[in-house]
């Protein structure tokens, strides 16, 4: 393991040009770690930003197999990050261990993802329209389009994921894949991590020859600011509060030149447990969701944090074996002293509310997360309360009873765009609930029957987005292959030479890609 | 050919609840036209937001070939419209009869383009990720995933583009085809021709059997804001200044739930003119460049605005040259009398500049404007003087002298984001300038290359985007099928049973749709 030597990552160099350094802690303890870490200067943010800047030219123009050669070398370095370096990253954010493993398996996977994107080549997006000369009125030129990168992307690390959405997390896959170079600003609640991982892309980085300034790293709280207005930052990635998230959009808009910002900020992912589901299987139900809701101290973007039910003698006794199992929970230390005060705070605006009321939970105290369940009058959905709306980083979540199918669909009406929504329910159910899917359709980016929106697959079909403010931008999606999408801008070339086109665009097709030649998708050469 | 009644068009019925009326005017002549127009109330935009949104659920909903039925019968009605239509288009605009003849065609084939879309189906995205219940350490469930409409789109009429870019243009065509009703706002500038269109649509919305409310239209000046700003309202598509672009993007972000907004604003389309060029076919080069300038009255988005030549004897004839074609033009009548106090004002504020330069062009006075050659220190490009950077909407164009290739590369990075540029050249000098396309491709959304950038044609591989301020997003075009993207958003169905699925992703692939299946792009059938 490389020493952690806590300077700032830039253009392929370490930098500690500012005075100030900041402290890793533990975590569980709040101790002191032997680790600190220099705050980026404003200078620095610019130099790495010049860094990316000057390293985009070249690496987005490098061959697609090329750029996966990187990401698969990525990868191969995290999978060698070793139980020295989990043990780090589990004092910095009291995850246990096997979570940790699993999360750089993940992060190493998502990473090869990736290249196989690039491999498959689709993500260019090649148009190729043929000149038409005898066309009447007018002849038609060629003309032909593909996707580049838009250029450098800001990239900011994650609380809840020190490396699936961190350092080389799903942000930095994708902006990379697309070839734009990274500036990523390590989260302050695992810079030990960030060091580490961030030492493992660089060694990639000079084993696969990537121009110097594909990547960079800046810590230190307010050096965002710096990054997201430097005018050669192009694109942002975010993940963490809807202040934070609408902050930054705010920054981005302002600028000279706005950019856009991918922001996954807000989501409370409602589940809405139907009747033939919980006759049959709701003792089985409350167990399963109580695990949902606990899971990593309910510190997901996507932990449930409403479940609706329609009223019956069914879900009132689904509540109160939720309740039993949420009061039998053990306390959890969560990631940070900030995660836990603000998850109080949470559970004081809810049990300060008068249409909220307290069900299970034994009382908040000490330095860990109890898990706790309240339950809501459903106007408040109605009415879209926004206190209801406001996601509770923890393991907290609210029951809402409606008195009829057509108090459900108003509820459901009510909601602001989600990540997720799930249904839990029989086929009967589905029969009689159709009108749930289309409706949930347009609230949410994923729709979940009969699971949990916990663990959130990396796969070409994931979409881990949605309408605001679960997203800035509900077009995007921050897991998932797709992801790449957000960092692509589409170019048209007329009637150019052959010399002078990418190779993507060539008549001889010499990356074999599907194309839409004519209208028509093929993948041959051009005679 | 249908009274012009002036109502607003709202679900399907005409609307007129306010007291205050707009008149049509004669563009030529500046006399009013015998139709006048009902301003929308604000409670009549709502009405019209709230159509769409009650449409919505339908519209996205019917398949792929039902809204391609609805595209071809819009097309189909945009065929019929007649002479007398023609004639009314060509009082509005001042534009000749040829000219809007054509452009029907264009508008009508840019429905059909769509349809073909649709039918073809890929805008849809499908993806399927089979679930892998033996996987280890964790099995995958069955996650799938495909694009649906973002909702109602307000859609902003361009004035230049009566047809193309209006009431049936390219976005409206991109929302409909992406299962997005539209609330479009008719520009002030020809809202006779407005309400001809809108009834051809009503009429193909009839016929095929829509929604009401699918398509909506309104009058007026300042009803834009409260469009914008409604609730309902998802996203935002518009033609014109940087002004009122910047606008709306600063109405959008500033909403309750921000929505995107695709503004396509200000571009100055440089023209770079080679030496090889320049030598063998000078002459040539400087007639075309003087009809493309003139062209329309330089009343296109993609107008060249800047000319930029390596200082030679040989670009000083050209200079001459394209003056004494500048020279002769007769003078044109402009789109309205705000377009000819916009071109003055813009022309005097070139003459009053210390380091720019009039050549050619003569004097502006009367209700013509006159095409005007400038000439402009290389100086003011490289320090981006934001004067040299800002559109003159008319036949108007601004030559560049550059001491060398050195000087020609800090004026090109000095320029910020353009619809497009151009390189006229000859084989040598795409040798000796090779390093200039990799520059041009950060700065523009299409690049010609021996050719001009006025016309731009509709097809699967055009750009007309562009980073900022060219538009609000570069990720996106306005013109060609790939405009639908801007209209779409991912949705995620996680462990869905075949019933419940869309068509687009049950396993039998009942629309045979080529679709990303466990990471390869197959049309089968799962078995």
């Amino acid at each position: 393991m490389p020493e952690i030597l806590g300077h700032n990552f830039i253009a392929g160099q370490r930098s500690a040009a500012g005075a100030q350094r900041l402290q890793s802690l533990d975590a569980t303890t709040g101790e002191a770690l032997p680790y600190s870490f220099a705050q980026a200067t404003e200078g620095e943010v610019d130099q790495a930003a010049q860094a990316a800047a000057a390293a985009f030219a070249e690496f987005r123009q490098l061959s697609p197999a090329r750029r996966a050669e990187f990401l698969d070398a990525i990868a191969a370095e995290l999978d060698e990050l070793d139980d020295a370096f989990v043990a780090i990253v589990c004092r910095e954010t009291a995850l246990p261990a096997a979570r940790i493993q699993g999360e750089r398996g993940r992060t190493s996977g998502q990473m090869r993802l990736f290249a196989q994107v690039l491999r498959r080549g689709d993500f260019l997006g090649a148009r190729i329209d043929l000149a038409l000369p005898e066309r009447q009125p007018l002849p038609r030129v060629d003309i032909r389009q593909m996707r580049i990168g838009v250029g450098p992307v800001a990239v900011f690390g994650a609380s809840n994921f020190p490396l699936a959405f961190s350092t080389a997390g799903g942000d930095t896959a994708a902006a990379l894949a697309a070839g734009c170079p990274v500036v990523f600003k390590a989260h302050s609640g695992h810079m030990a991590t960030a060091d580490l991982v961030a030492c493992a892309i660089q060694r990639a980085a000079e084993r696969t020859g990537m121009p110097k300034g594909v990547f960079n790293m800046v810590f230190g709280g307010g050096v965002g600011e710096w990054l997201v207005k430097h005018p050669a930052i192009q694109a942002v990635g975010f993940t963490g509060s809807l202040k934070g998230g609408d902050a930054l959009c705010r920054m981005a808009a302002g600028r000279a030149q706005p950019i856009p910002v991918f922001a996954e900020m807000s989501s409370i992912n409602p589940v809405i447990i139907l009747p033939g589901a919980l006759a049959k299987r709701g003792e089985a139900i409350a167990r399963e969701l109580a695990g949902s809701v606990t899971l990593g101290g309910g510190q997901f973007c996507t932990n449930p944090g409403l479940v609706i039910g329609l009223q019956s003698s069914g879900f009132s006794k689904l509540l109160g074996d939720l309740g039993g199992h949420l009061d039998q929970q053990a306390g959890q230390t969560m990631l940070n002293a900030g995660g836990l005060r603000s998850y109080v705070g949470g559970l004081e605006h809810l049990q300060a509310h008068a249409g909220i009321q307290h069900l299970a939970g034994q009382p908040q105290q000490g330095s860990q997360a109890r898990a706790q369940l309240f339950k809501a009058d459903a106007r408040l959905l109605v009415d879209s309360d926004p206190l209801l709306q406001e996601e509770v980083f923890g393991p907290a979540t609210v029951v809402v009873e409606v008195a009829d199918d057509e108090q459900l669909r108003s509820a459901l009406l009510g909601l602001r765009g989600q990540l997720t929504a799930t249904l839990i329910g029989e086929p009967e159910d589905f029969e009689a609930f159709a009108w749930l899917v289309p409706l949930l359709e347009e609230k949410v980016g994923r729709i979940l029957i009969n699971g949990y929106p916990t663990g959130v697959e990396v796969c070409d079909a994931m979409v881990h987005g949605g309408p605001y403010p679960a997203t800035s931008d509900a077009r995007g999606t921050s897991v998932g292959s797709l992801a790449i999408d957000r960092f692509l801008r589409p170019v048209c070339y007329q009637n150019y030479p052959q010399s002078l086109l990418p190779e993507a665009l060539r008549d001889a097709n010499p990356l074999r890609l599907r194309r839409l030649v004519n209208g028509q998708w093929n993948d041959d050469v051009i005679a």
